[in-house]
């Protein structure tokens, strides 16, 4: 489970809006002996932070408030590599030294999310190496790649200070030299929600994830659960075609409102800041209503259309409930579910899930 | 270069629509110290063997007629493997132990094409595996793949008798589980040719290749030069992907009539076997006239062509020159060319290529 660095940075109050958002979190001990990362001063956010990857182990030495952490040590030999051959290179070596490569792949501009993934990669593996690159075969025609945020500098000093080894940033001509002309495509799970309003997004992601996997040889891959559909998608792709690499799921982070923390919250102006803080209202409404045992899925999706609906410049592309595995739509919760929100702020897209959980009766 | 194992096996007519036939192959040593393999006792065949991989290194210890050759020893651990996990797990071992893994792909049903793709696979790896899998992903929905021929006894004996290590034979189950929804698509060299008329093909040959690519681990992989575009499209696709693996083409194997080897020459009957002759003579005719100062590729398909249309059985699918590398059509051969021809005769379709070379004028 992730560890925080209280202390390390100055608390202050997130602006609405910023580029930078730096986050105040706390580690609260459970009764089970996990702990449990929550966000914001209030805890309230609490809804939505089960984390889903396989990290049973609890923090190593971690306690409350009073909690004394390791120190985030930056990497001595930290590196950043532009070219695809040195980092194969890299990775092969590493490789034949049996050491445990995790990989994050990210499109930059990183925020508190990204940081989370990097500390736990770190946590478990031998070698962190964070991929910045933004993708272009993810981004539609008329989708915002010219104006997606790049913060080259930033990230480097962020990824390097959270102590990841290897920061690979090869530039598009590296990835997508001429004649590239090869894609991985998931179908089944991709066609619904994202996939329908943005039909070669999720090709372009896998196809870029699959490239990843082949140059950095990763053990394990760290994915935020915010991009839910992405997780699974990208999880069946690793089933169906053989990758042998652990997919680690991610809870998200969010701002102390609330919202999932996104690079693309910093295109929202202050008062479509404030109407996007209804998606995860929404959500842990909905959730409440779950646990208190309402598991029809049109209902739960009434109480987060009713809040998104009240807010003005908000445009909705879907609010489903799913099977969190298949991505399935279900009419009724029966396990497991996820609730799946995306929509438009203005020229924003947003999306947020939280995750429905029907209650052992006894 | 391959060897061949002469001797080994008596010599013996090669009887029309037979299922095993035997060859008798020769090694001529060129003056550039290669050798070149030649099938057919005249030796006329010679014309589109040139190896297109990269074996540089000459053949150890075979020389012309007279050549000692080491022979073949049946590995002593030989295994066949028919689950994913088993061969996965196999391979990270192989990999641990430094030992350089070569796979040759197949769907079965051995002949002496295979068999030269393992003898040279087992000239340049540690290991080797032959993979045996008729492919459903890779027929359409009117193609043959309830008819294709197989025939797992006689396969396991063969690969065994080549001195490969390992035969791995998956189920279709084990290779595609239910809920399967992953494909490697390459996109611009499938368009035309094999991928006009058959539009899921590759799609299906490049992922069942990924895949044996991520469970076996190879360092290098061999594929036939007859399938001419399923190599170019594989090639690309290690390319794109940046799969860490030399691809290495082999000279297409032919019949002593210069026939093409192919499984699906079983399906030819004894006059349309005779008629698929026409498609080699062609292929050569056309060679001979770009050797000989004609390069203007509608000229040189013309040749093919009208020794085709004699054929009362075949029906012509396409005869092109195009680029070896990119596959686009050309009016004129200006450096290399491949000259491709697909037909049915009867039921059965039939594919075969020879390179063209523009000779250095002095």
């Amino acid at each position: 489970m992730a560890t925080t660095r209280k202390g390390k940075k100055k608390s202050k109050k997130t602006t609405v809006n910023s580029k930078k958002t730096s986050r105040k979190t706390r580690n609260v001990k459970k009764s089970s002996g996990k702990t449990k990362k929550v966000t914001g001063k209030t805890g309230k956010a609490a809804g939505n932070t089960k984390v889903a990857g396989k990290t049973k182990k609890s923090t190593t030495g971690v306690s409350k408030k009073s909690g004394k952490k390791k120190p985030v040590k930056p990497s001595s030999h930290f590196k950043l590599i532009r070219k695809v051959a040195d980092m194969k290179k890299l990775a092969r070596e590493l490789r034949s030294r049996r050491r445990k490569i995790a990989l994050v792949p990210t499109m930059g501009f990183l925020h508190e999310g990204h940081l989370s993934l990097i500390r736990e990669a770190r946590r478990r593996a031998s070698v962190v190496v964070v991929s910045v690159f933004v993708n272009p075969k993810q981004f539609g025609v008329n989708e915002d790649l010219d104006r997606y945020p790049r913060d080259l500098a930033g990230d480097r000093r962020k990824i390097r200070s959270e102590g990841a080894d290897y920061m690979f940033a090869p530039d598009v001509a590296e990835m997508y030299p001429e004649n590239f002309q090869t894609f991985v495509e998931v179908t089944g799970v991709t066609r619904d929600f994202c996939g329908a309003s943005r039909p070669s997004h999720f090709r372009g992601v896998t196809t870029v994830v699959t490239k990843l996997f082949q140059i950095v040889q990763p053990d394990m891959a760290f994915f935020g659960e915010k991009d839910f559909q992405q997780l699974v998608t990208i999880r069946q792709m690793v089933r169906d075609l053989n990758q042998d690499i652990n997919v680690i799921g991610m809870p998200t982070i969010r701002e102390e409102d609330g919202l999932a923390m996104s690079s693309r919250n910093t295109y929202l102006s202050t008062s479509q800041r404030h109407q996007a803080t209804a998606i995860y209202r929404g959500l842990r409404k909905a959730k409440r209503l779950c646990d208190s045992g309402e598991y029809d899925a049109a209902e739960l999706s009434a109480v987060v259309l009713d809040l998104l609906r009240e807010q003005r410049d908000m445009e909705i592309e879907y609010v489903a409930v799913s099977d969190p595995n298949t991505l399935e739509r279900i009419h009724e919760v029966e396990k497991q579910a996820v609730l799946m929100v995306a929509v438009r702020v203005g020229d924003t897209r947003l999306i947020d899930n939280i995750r429905l959980t029907v209650r052992r009766r006894r």
